[in-house]
Parts: C-alpha cells; structure tokens; sequence
C-alpha cells in the first residue's frame, strides 16, 4: 500500500505532536517539518539527531525568512525548503502561528495542488469544512482543506457527540476552567488570579456549528495552571427525555478517547493525568484521551452535568490525524477512521 | 436606645472582620474577642494599642488553655477569661476553629444564656435554623443559636434568592471556581494545579437547606489563586418560563449586595476586585458586596446563566451582623434588619 | 507655616500611594493629581466622593489626551488641565509610565519651573541626582529633578547603607527572587515558572551608583507571586573586618524602616507580611517597612547573609516624601528629613 | 559478565526513575520493584502491562501490610513479598518515604545480608557513608550502606566539587529558590506565597559534611513552582586566589553532567528546561543534567557567582547508579564509575 505523504509545518507545541502522531501510523510518511527559527524545540531534534517518535527521522525545510547560517552554526541540518517540502506531500498539516496558515494556503497550498488541514487559531474561513473526527468525519470527505476545532472544543465535542449521539441532545451549558498557558510557556502567564472572558465563550459557538442541532452557550475562566483545562458541561436531551448518570456513565465508558477516572483512584485533577502520562512513559508525557471523573457525574432534573479534563497540547493530534484520513478518503465512515487513528496511537488501549 | 452588647470567639480572618463589623453597627457594642495563642492578627492589635474599627478599643479575653504569660510577655493586654466575656455578652459571634463552637456552646453559651451565631464550618446541628439574611431573616427571629452559610453560599444565594423573589426558580447547577487558600495562608495551599472535589459540591446541597424549593447540585473546582471565589450560575425558572438577560440584570443591580461590574471597566476578574476594594481603601483591603459580571449573562434556552465573584473572608459578615439582628428581634423584617446593617457597613453606597 | 504644594503625575499603583503619603504629611499640601483615563483607581476615587487619605479631597486634572467626556458620564469631577496642576505645585511627583516622565519634565515641568521627583521606571539621566533618603539625602538638597531607586533598590540600599554606615563595606552579593506582579495585575504574570535575567542584576548597578565605594553585583529570578520580593544580601565589611550576627542585627533593629521579624512570630515568608499589614488596617494595606528575617541572618567567613521583604507597592513612598523634603529644603540632613517623613507616615511606630 | 541484581523499594517519584535507571544499565538486572499499594504509578505500570523503561519486564514485590487482594482486582500481577525480592538481590535502591528506610535496614536489609542505598529523606546515621558519585565516590568502595545527598545537594556539589577540583575552593553562599512541590503533588502547596526556612539551609550543611574543607551556608526560599529549584552560589577560591567567569564556564562545560544554557537561545528559567526535556522525548519529560546559565555567571570581587537549575525528580539518579557502582566496586575509581553510568543513561550526550 502507497503510504499517505504528510508534511507538518511549524514545529511548535502542536507542530511536534502532529509530526510524532504521523510518525506513528503505518499508512502515513512524515516527508518533514518546516520552521523559521532554531527554537528549543529544532535544538531538542538535532540533539536526537534528527531522530523523533517511533525512530523516524525529522527533515527539516525552512519557510521563508529563515535564515539558513544560524541552522548551519547549530549543526541543524536543513532539508530544503518550505516549497520543496510542499510539493513532495499529499497533505499538509498546518500548525503555524494563527493566520500564517491562511497565507500559506494562499501562497503554496492553493499553488502546488496541496491539501491542507488547519488548527483552531486559523479563521473558519480558511475551511472549506470545520472538522471534528467524531462528530462529522463524512463532511471532510475528500475535501481540500480542514480546520480543526481549538483543544477545548476537540475535547468538549467528544463527550457531548457521544451523549448526542446516545441520547439526542439540544442544549449544553458550559463552564470552562481554562489552563492559562503551556509548561514552559514565558511569552503569556496570570499570577495569583482569575480572569474572565465575556460569554458566551467561543468554545459554545464553535460546537454550535459542528452541531448545529444543539443550542450551546458557556462562560470561560482563565487559571494560572499549566496541566489541562477542566470543563463542566450540562447537557439537556430532546424532547424532555431524562438521561441519568448510570446510562451517561455507560456512553463515557465506551468511547475510545475517553478516560473515565476518579478521585478514589487518585486522579484528583488535572495535576494528576498530567503525571499519569508521565508515568506512562509516553512520549513527551502526553495523553489523548479526555478524562471524564466518574464521581462528578450528577443529574440535575432531566439533565446530566458532568466535569472533563483537556489535555491541551495533545487532544486535537488524534482528530488531525482523523483529518488526514477523511480528506485523504483513506477510510471512508467515522468508525473506520477513528479506530485506524486510535490503533495506531494507542488511543482506547487502556479500554481492554 | 440601649446597645446590643456583642462578643467574638476566635480573632482570626473571620473573627478580625466579625468585630470591625459589630464595631461599625451604631447599635452594637463589642464587648471584645477571645482567643488562644499571641497570633499575628494580635500582634498587629497590641501595634495598634488595641485599637481597631471606628475607633473601638477591642478587649481581648481568653479561652481555656490560653498561655497569660505569653501575652503579657508581648505587651498584650488581657482583659479576662473567655467565661468573663460570655457573661457580659447578649450574644456571641463564634468564629472558632470548626468543631470548636459546637464545645463553646455546650460549655459556655448555654451555660450563661446566651446567645450565639455560628459560621459555616459547624456542622449544622449547633444551631436552631440555618440562616441567611436575604433568605429566611424571619426564621431567625428570637432563635438562640443561628448558623450562617459559609462563604460560599452566602453569596450564591444572595444572587440565586433575588432571581427566585423575582421570577420563581425551580433549578440552579453551579460550577465553583475556588480559591483554594486566603492571603497570608501556609497551612493549605496547591501548586500549579486544579482539584476536583466530588459532586454534588456542598454548597448546592446547603442552598437546598435554606431553599427547599429549589433543586440544586453543581460541582467543584479548586485553583490556585486567593482572591476570591467564581461561581458560575445556571437558573432555571418554574412553569417553563424564560428569564431575559434585561431581566436578570436589572433585578442584579437593584440588590444592595451585588456590586455589577464588567470586563470593560476594568474588573478582568477576581484579583480586580481585590485591588479595587484596597484601591477603595477599605478596612484590610475588604468587599462585603459579591460582583457580577454583566457581560457573563447569557440565556441558555428559557435558563438565565452568569458568574459571581466571592469575596471570601468578608462575604459572611453582613449576613453575620444580619443574624445579630434577628436572634436579638432588633429588627422584625429582612428588609428591616439587612438595611440596618448595610447602612453601618456602608454597604450599597456603590449604588446611589 | 506655609505648606509645601505637591501634585502626583500619574494614579496608578505608585501615585495612589505618593497621594497619600503627602496627605499625611502635615507640612505639605496635595494640590492635586493628574491621569489620563477614567482607571479603576479613580473610579474608587469617585466612589468615595473624591475623599482619599486623612481626610483630603484629592482634586483630578487630565492630562494631554484625556477624554473629559468619559469622566462626565461617569460622575467624576474634573478640576483642570496638568498645567493648571503644574502651575499650583511647588514640585510634582512623577509616576507616570515609563518613558512618559521625561516628556513630561521637557513640556511642563521645565516650562513652569517646577521641581520633580521621578520613580524608577525612568532614566537616570532625566534627573540631576539620583536618590535615596537614607543614602544620600545630602546630594538632593535644593535640586531641580530627582530619580528615585525602584522599589528592590529602595528597601536593600536601607539595609546595606544601614551595615555599611556601621561597618563600612567594599562588597554585596545579592539574590533577588521577585515577584512578577502586583496583586490585580493582569498585563503581566507568569505561570509555574521561574525566570532568569541575565546577570548582574540591575539594582545591583543601581545601588553602585548610589554608593560607588561598594561593589555589587547580583542575580535575579522572578517567582510567580505578588506579594513581596524577598531578597539575600552577602555582604563584605572593608579590610578583612568580621560582622557578626549580633552585632548586624543590632544595626537591623535600630533602623526605623526596618523591621526585624521571625519566622516563630508567624511571619513565614512575603505573604505573611502582607496579612500583618491588612491585619493593621493599614491603608490599602500597604507596608512602608522592609522586613529582615532575624532567623535569616548566618555568617559566611568574616561576611554576613540575611534575606529581606520588599513590599513592592509602597516601599518607595517614604524615600519620595524624603526627595521632597531635600529638594525644597525643608530639613537639611538625612536624620532631620527622613525623621519627619517618618513621623507623618507612621514609620517606626511598631519600634516604641 | 554476570550482572549486579538490583531492587527498589517504594515505586514513587523516585523509585519509578531509579528502576527506570537500572534498566538503562547493561551491566544490571532490575529483579524487580516493591510497593504497598496500587498507586497511580503502579496502574500506570499496569496499563503498560508491566513493561517499563527500555523495555524491561518490571516485577511487583507488596511490602508488608499490603492488601493483595486489591492488586489482583485491578489486575496488577504480584510476584513476591519484599523479603523475596530481597533474597534476590545483591543491592537495594531504598526510596521508601522518609524514616521507612530505617526500618527496612533493620527488619530486612542487614538480615538477608543485602545492600542497600538510600535517599536523601532517611537519617545520615541509616548508612556508613554520605555519597556523592562525583566528591567522594571512593568513599563509598564496598560498603553495605550508603546515603544519597537530597536532589538539591546532589546538583549543587556537582558544580562545586568541579569548581573545588580546578581552583580550591574554601567558602560557599548559596541561596536556594526551591519548588515547592513535584507535578501532580496534591498533599503539599503553596499559593502566590515564598515561604522562608530558618537559615542555614541543609543543604550548606550537607555540603560540608561531604566536602568538610568548604565553608558553606545558605538562605532557602520555597516559590510556587513544580519545575525545578534554581540555586544561587557565591564561591570562594583558597587563599585569595581569583577565579574568572572564564575558567568558571570553561569548568562547568567541561562536565558530564552540567548542561551549560543561555537565555538568548530560549531556555528562560526552569519550566524552559522541562519543556526542553519532554522536548527531547525523555522518558518521563526528565533530565539527568543540571544546567548553568552561561549569562548568570559574574564575578564579585575575586568570588564567582552563577545560578543552577535543578531537576529534582531526576537529578539524584546518576549519583545513585554511581553509589551501586561503587558498593559493588563494579568500577573502582570516580572517573571510571561516573563515565559508566554516564554511558548508560545517555548523561553529557549533548556535549559531543
């Protein structure tokens, strides 16, 4: 079988992840990465040797405006360039600072008969579809260019889909606990504070138009934390129908990319899934999966609340790949190309 | 008119604020403040010679097992025994470790008949009616012994009580916000991290205790921050009918204790609030008001949603010198007896 | 006795608190203060029906841009332009935003022939000395423009200059870990990081500039907090002469705006601090004191280590009053000018 | 070749990393690792189905008083007791909590006839010697018992020892910024506080205990972070001997084991360095090196300055590795021991 060609450009925090999770399917070639400047991150890859995740190696191609001497001086190697790597990929995977990627589309994508699949700081307007593997995979279909949902809304749509799906939802209400930056994160930062956004948040407007049945709003408080946003969400079904916490729990538990922990078990916050995956030894201490606490599961009336946690520098990677697959029509159903995403990153394996 | 005669068990964070409030009530006395130990928060009355609130000197007397030595070592001046203050008192406000009101009651106040109020972290068997001077002022009218809600719900219900007066609810489901420690705390505390605590949080289940009618649950979310509590609110009224966003606001604004602020302003979040009460130039930095974001409330179907911010270590004192008002009869309605005690705290000024 | 006139360019963090350090001054007058937008601070001012410290109405002009239309809406009286302010002062207190003070000096305070201190955030260059009550209130006497140390200089020159008058010093060694914001500060923060500046530290070069017989130098970490820098300080007597701890720390304790404190008291580190000052009832909560840790202080060979408390928001008040106090000659010694400064803002109380 | 058959004791932060460690080196065999209860860790191992680093099958050994039953309900399979698992061993890795150590010397250790090293949280008296890999690893030749210095000592003397063994050092002042808790610790906090302790830190005297001709002391401030302490040190050359910033950072490059940074190429205080770590796919996000900011190094006076970055849940690993090496004169002097474990776990790599 001809492996899926796949470019990556901007090697940030997502650009990594997005570079590791093709790295780890079988039907897909990493062609390379490309970036403008010798960050921590290029210098983390020249000290493995160019070496990355499942023991491909990392081509670097330079965009424009990057100045090839600082590479040569860190003994960086340098592929070609930002052109180079375009024309030698099927897809490209866009995780440029917010509205490059528009550029991009505009100066290689749309030039070298590209694909493309952008990350939530892009404007919709990039897309011809907004995208979520989950909740509408057969949208993406063979389309040209997919954006991405933000990591909040990635993670947010899994629980509520799969309620949906389940139950029939029209209404969600949302709170948001939002981790305010990265580990490692200098360039933003909140110090002993809380602070609040005007609602409705756009995490609710962005579900609204990935599922346009159901009436969503929420309001967003920013933390000083760094491991993980936590949302609570209320959701209402149709038609008056009560969903209880048992046949709630029962969807949670049977979806891939969610993990259904608890306090008991020691997961007391977003602190500890972030050391779980450490301990898991995943690469780069990453997880997935959504957590979704069990003993936070209450009925309100009719409604079902509940809390999850998003792990923001890894949730959308698992989606993006499900992109790939949908503009690719490498799998042509959502159950297909979720589970041969899910396979290859080992997503759901703790399921067995 | 013959003053109250008023005494505080405990002068720590709540205990401070207790006697500045009693000190600023025209129709009060403090007779004084009992505690154990040379703290901090008496080492800065004795800098003061013993001066506190309104230019009332406060005496302090103490409890059992307290070290005399110890005080007169630092220059603090002993007043009498915890006994002496009781039997000089018409009632006692009791900010005591929690458990340890419970033990005053049973040793002292019964005793020597009198009086007392108890805050939040007693459990609610202490006390004849579970109270809230927005709420149900009139259950507390004569009563011997009252518990105040904690901080928490205190201001929760401030905002869920005027929306019910209002429009008649049937629901609330909150997600908590929680600072998880106050200015100047090393005993608690969490780093770089959120906590979950199991739902349903206590504070829904305590608004059931003074709002029976309602039905309430929510969920809990610790943050490392220590300026203020962010409860997000979603209420629903009976019979189906919608709460507007004009509405809900204009019912917000017209409560003596809920200051309406917006992110345009200024107010950004918890630690504005802080800064403005210290910019105000406040006693201790304090706001007695709770605030409300207007530019949080949003409808959710029929449903009213928005977002309050709690001012934890003085939130309770007003519905504290509220309870004074009632167990004492000195004034027989809520809208008497709270508008007493704003108008010698000063709270509401905000609004003319 | 005619009162010195004063006027404060700028309201925020440090012009609140100058306001106020003149209004207790009982031989100066606070003409007024001067902003350019209708902030939080002034709408607290407003709040208050324009009452600021002891009493003193504070009287708003507007600076050049100021839209007076904002403060109309808003029930915020306007009193006049800043050169009608500049016109009414014998000197101005600058704490206008970085930059600004020096334009201000070029277009004002040079045309009306007004004196003016400015805070640190300024150049040297921009005033005639550069200055410290304790250090060097001599070289300020009669002078036009005077910059003052920022807020880590201002309270570590008190405790070297302390040392060195008593020991003479060739040599410090400092560690600043700074707190990265004030409370309520949302434009800058920094979240579970530590950061580096490159070393040395500036307020070592500064305090060099203020005593060049001491060499100094320093590294700086700055700490997600907002309550206090804590600082070490190594310091090297001339000539291979000893200090010993007690005999430093009797030097610590005899200064007035120093206050020595101990872990066992409860003073457990900045945040305690900033408790003890809200406990005092302190304005705003402010401290003027720096704290020295009396268990901090070790002997290091013949050197002496201690760690102090930088209260950043209000350490610089007292030195300014001081400038003030040299510039227009109102005592002619440190011990005379900073004395009086002392007794008006309450400093050194806690010492009787 | 036979191998050393090793064993860990308490499979927590450390113990994971020290079983981590052994499995790295190809002269040792990981018997297996015990524990008391099916922590976090442990399901971590489990969904891993037991394989742990370098895939090695890691064996579950339950300590006394554990309840097996739970291990067999969550699947988690059991091998042995502890007194098994130390009939097996030639040498055990202690990393029990503090005091526990003591106790399994006593019951287990001296009875099977067995090795042991122990951590840095166990008396000095539970061991023949006070281990450092680098200062004084022929010290430890063939003892039975050893102790680790504590995560911050162990980093600290690294850098000391190579400046005692180039220059001669007599005197050091350091003062610690420390991170208060590990990520994911939940049972110790700090928020928006430094905390003070009483000086001379420990870690000045542990220093001297192993290096007895350096004069240490120091001041140690914890801060709210997770993510490594930064240590400042002030260092003295013998006899009035100058050590330039030059031969300094020529010094610290030279070792294996001191990573030296800068901030202009990004690495910006201690959350860059976790990032970089988990940038580098380091099992776990850790880092076995220490790092010294190249731009932090001044010199005062003859002295040198510089600050160090350490990573605490890994930093002792190395050492500890060494400290088998040495009990089991594997190899009998420091350069060749440190070099083997330096090999094995892929330390200094970056300098080639």
């Amino acid at each position: 079988m001809k492996k899926i060609r796949v470019g990556v450009a901007g090697y940030g925090t997502i650009g990594q992840r997005l570079a590791d999770g093709v790295a780890f399917q079988e039907d897909m070639e990493l062609v390379g990465v490309a970036d403008l400047a010798p960050t921590l991150a290029l210098r983390a890859l020249r000290e493995n040797d160019m070496i990355g995740a499942n023991g491909v190696a990392y081509k670097l191609y330079l965009v424009d405006g990057a100045d090839k001497a600082k590479f040569d001086e860190l003994g960086i190697p340098v592929a070609g360039s930002f052109a180079e790597l375009c024309k030698n990929v099927d897809i490209m995977l866009d995780s440029a600072p917010g509205g490059v990627g528009a550029k991009n589309k505009e100066n290689y994508y749309e030039k070298y008969g590209v694909k493309a699949i952008f990350q939530g700081g892009e404007k919709n307007s990039v897309a011809d579809v907004f995208f979520h593997g989950y909740a509408n995979y057969e949208k993406g279909l063979g389309q040209e260019y997919l954006k991405l949902t933000s990591c909040n809304t990635t993670g947010l749509i899994r629980a509520v889909d799969a309620l949906d799906r389940a139950f029939g939802l029209e209404r969600v209400a949302i709170t948001i606990v939002r981790r305010v930056a990265d580990p490692g994160d200098y360039h933003r930062g909140l110090t002993n504070a809380l602070q609040m956004d005007k609602a409705p948040s756009h995490q609710a407007v962005d579900l609204m138009t990935i599922m346009p049945h159901v009436e969503a709003t929420g309001i967003l408080v920013h933390t000083p934390v760094t491991h993980g946003h936590i949302i609570t969400v209320l959701a209402t079904a149709k038609d008056g129908k009560k969903i209880t916490r048992e046949a709630a729990l029962e969807v949670f538990e049977a979806h891939p990319r969610i993990r259904v922990v608890s306090i008991d078990e020691g997961f007391l916050g977003n602190a500890s899934l972030f050391k779980y995956a450490r301990d898991l030894g995943n690469r780069r201490g990453d997880m997935y999966e959504i957590a979704l606490w069990k003993d936070s599961i209450v009925e309100s009336g009719d409604d079902i609340m509940f809390a999850i946690n998003i792990p923001q520098e890894a949730v959308t990677i698992p989606e993006t790949i499900d992109a790939v697959r949908a503009a690719m029509k490498m799998q042509l159903t959502r159950e297909e190309g979720t589970a041969r995403t899910n396979e290859y990153l080992g997503v759901g394996k703790f399921k067995r």
